[in-house]
């Protein structure tokens, strides 16, 4: 079982303060689309707004069930993976129920943490069956309380240089592909 | 020479028609930002249609020069690197009398094709500072005619099993980590 939860809440602003930020429609849509390629079981959205989470159920239900699953049926595919949940303690509760053991928590930063685990290390772990949850933060990233919650950090996805910046739409995809796309050619 | 372009004219559509797509503000922002983030010195958003190209240096201008150029310098940094161009062959040419040789045109596809580079060949001639432009189609891709243009083709992004139906901005961000991101940990 591996999941991805995109966290609206708790996450930081420019400023360091703990806000919960909107749902996008792009969010859910590339975030699902890549985790579909990559083979994950589930997207987590995180939020515990209540228009923000009707929201993402309308424009879920629109590809799975409406007009847009018999137009465009690979979409259907990816955003069956999406699901809503008020807390990312919910969405942890439901993995280890789903799956009868806790999973390994894994969050993501563009900043260095402790609690470092290499991307060779957490691909071996994944690849053995250890049910894992990938955390990424919208806005500027996840809050101190949800890092806490985590068992272990993946390093920052640095290119060339210093400039670290991506959206998260990239880094979900990067990190996915080097923990569970191909060996390298 | 690492250079991106994201092609609008000439691609397909879903019945392989050849059509011109519409530039879209998210298309710039993130693929600048992976490019940024990589290293890559040009992004060419490749378009023959005025307006789309005068959409093209409002956005970027904002950014770069306007009130977001003082609010978000790492957003400047990144729009810093699009350049708009008419068509594939003035990129190409442009980038040819900047480099003092024609750089090498490789096209990458949701679709196997022949003329096939891996990965890591050509991670390592763009590590020996071979000039390298990497074509990205829009909508349902690069029509024929641009990968007649390319001197080879990346395979396909898969991930686990067949679902190929990743969004363009995906697909930059993981072959730019393949191609010029740090070596594996």
């Amino acid at each position: 079982m591996l999941a991805i939860a995109l966290v609206h809440y708790p996450v930081v602003n420019k400023n360091g303060q703990t806000i919960g930020s909107a749902v996008t429609n792009l969010d859910i849509h590339d975030i699902a689309r890549a985790a579909r390629t990559f083979g994950a079981d589930a997207y987590f959205v995180v939020t515990p707004y209540a228009d923000q989470k009707r929201l993402v159920e309308e424009i879920t239900s629109h590809w799975r069930e409406g007009y847009g699953a018999g137009y465009n049926p690979a979409r259907k595919d990816a955003l069956s993976l999406v699901r809503v949940s008020d807390s990312l303690a919910a969405a942890i509760a439901t993995l280890g129920e789903e799956c009868g053991e806790p999973p390994l928590v894994v969050a993501t930063s563009a900043r260095a943490g402790d609690k470092s685990v290499g991307y060779q290390e957490l691909r071996r772990q994944i690849a053995i069956g250890r049910p894992t949850l990938l955390l990424f933060g919208t806005a500027h990233g996840l809050a101190g309380e949800v890092i806490a919650m985590a068992d272990a950090m993946l390093p920052p996805i640095y290119g060339a240089g210093g400039y670290n910046h991506l959206p998260v739409r990239s880094a979900v995809s990067i990190v996915l592909d080097r923990l569970v796309g191909p060996a390298r050619d």
